[in-house]
């Protein structure tokens, strides 16, 4: 439904302006039609996610459109990554309050530097007119069983991240406060880099993974949840940069755990395999950290440096919390 | 992203309390890890599409949670109905502005009322606090090669339209009178059939295929594009319910070529195989109307009584015309 004149202009845009289509035999057919057709390799499965961003719940209202396009992308590869799946296609629904070209421009740009990446290719989409929101619909492929999942950590496993955590956070902390942000941490905020690689790398290795995108607290009980096993973290553990280092600790850990928007995959791994952490981060490009092992206490303890436990000073990021 | 505790209530709820998994071995994974997974029959396509429904934009305000849950889906499915795609899967981006349980669960008896009718799988969404909007992705599939396009009508089709036009639009007009909705009428708007058997019936004899979301005239239009020809429509042959019989024939005419929302399929199909669509119309259970045929003039053009041309009194629906 819903092109229209207006609309046929911007999905124009997308189509022939600025995003050329992959290079794949997977497309059957893009944009232009009722749907998109996409093949699926042969012995792979596809692998689907999609996420919301809508302005000022997701992102603060002064983001840049080039970085509202990346990060509407970058959010749902980063759900690919942790399957181990290999982006494809996405489809792109935006709602715009108004049909503003350069705004849209500039938009496209930002998802395209993302989608050139990884050769994904935008096979369709929908423009209406409302609130500025973004969905974004991700497809990939996998080798049919080798999808890595959530629920499957083992007792005798270790808990390893990716990259650094709470640097997004902090940067939201920072723009709150009215001061000007960390151009790194603003980075880290705006421009989260999926760890796709990474995700692949873990195939055969990591025993179960999610990517982390409302604070490390409440994924590592997403990620325990259907296991009947739960986690130990070491506070002192975490991978912070330094930039965070003029911050107390209480801050410091509670944008560590709660702050969200990191984006790093979290997994678990058998003990024995730690050695074949220093290989799969140079494969992947990133560093990797072990910050906790898989206990049969089914619960996700925060164990501070005194051993106790630790109590973030603010919760993980919840939607439907007006209070917030 | 984007999950919280609020949220993995409202997840819980679509994941376990209604929404029961469909009966296929094509779904390897559903709802509760970062992504689905499906796997495409042997020598089939997915074919995918996505469409957003904005309050107020794309439904009245004073819609029914149940009839908002029916429609998001409905319009989904008509885009692979149009395609002559067997519906599948679907995934559900909803941001609501408040956390309303009950809203949820009639908007969840609407879209299940529809979904279960063709055994399609809820496996993925997002939920997330904003004002009102629904953006579905469906997913469907088709025998490799077998796909109804647009673009593809030849010199010697007929033009054919499926059950009746402009009601759905008429039930708005009289909403946005202040006037009581005729129930006929209002139930097109709010619970529109997808045409999906339909869709498969028209394989191997139409040349191509659309479905009207946004009014014959515009729609007809994009049936045309990349085929390089065009349309004669005679709008004394367009099939309308008798409830329209009172307003005048400009009006019911502007309702039937730029009203909009009718989700009845236009297609095009050799006039040697006319004698086929009482057969057609059997087998998908849906009056069909031949209402024009195809001419080289690349243009559609609307006929009125007299053969000459027809100008709508209001033009089709556009989402970013800030005037309408």
């Amino acid at each position: 439904m819903a092109s229209t004149d207006n609309e046929t202009d911007l999905i124009a845009l997308i189509a022939a302006n600025q995003l050329q289509q992959p290079d794949t035999d997977n497309l059957i057919l893009g944009i232009g039609d009722d749907a998109a057709i996409i093949r699926v390799s042969e012995n792979y499965d596809l692998v689907s996610c999609t996420d919301t961003l809508v302005a000022g719940v997701h992102f603060p209202l002064q983001t840049s459109a080039y970085d509202i396009g990346w990060k509407s992308l970058a959010v749902n590869i980063s759900d690919l990554a942790a399957m181990a799946a290999t982006p494809r296609f996405a489809q792109l629904a935006l709602t715009l309050p108004t049909a503003d070209i350069n705004w849209l421009r500039e938009f496209l740009a930002g998802w395209q530097a993302l989608a050139s990446e990884y050769n994904i290719g935008l096979i369709g989409g929908d423009t209406t007119r409302g609130p500025l929101s973004i969905t974004v619909q991700a497809m990939g492929e996998i080798p049919q069983g080798q999808a890595l999942l959530r629920g499957r950590a083992k007792l005798g496993d270790v808990l390893v991240v990716s990259g650094d955590l709470g640097s997004a956070a902090r940067a939201l902390q920072q723009l709150q406060a009215g001061e000007a942000m960390d151009s790194e941490l603003a980075l880290e905020l705006n421009r989260p880099q999926p760890r796709v690689a990474l995700g692949q790398a873990l195939h055969g290795l990591a025993s179960s993974a999610i990517d982390l995108s409302d604070g490390l607290a409440l994924d590592a009980q997403r990620l325990m949840a259907g296991s009947g096993l739960g986690a130990k973290i070491q506070l002192q553990q975490l991978p912070l940069k330094s930039t965070l280092a003029a911050l107390s600790q209480s801050q410091r850990y509670s944008l560590a755990v709660s702050g969200g928007d990191d984006y790093e995959l979290l997994f678990t791994l058998p003990a024995e395999l730690q050695n074949r952490l220093a290989e799969i981060s140079s494969a992947a490009n990133i560093s990797l950290t072990v910050i906790g092992e898989i206990q049969a206490n089914p619960v996700v303890e925060l164990l501070a440096d005194d051993g106790g436990l630790f109590t973030p000073s603010f919760k993980a990021y919840e939607h439907f919390n007006e209070n917030r």
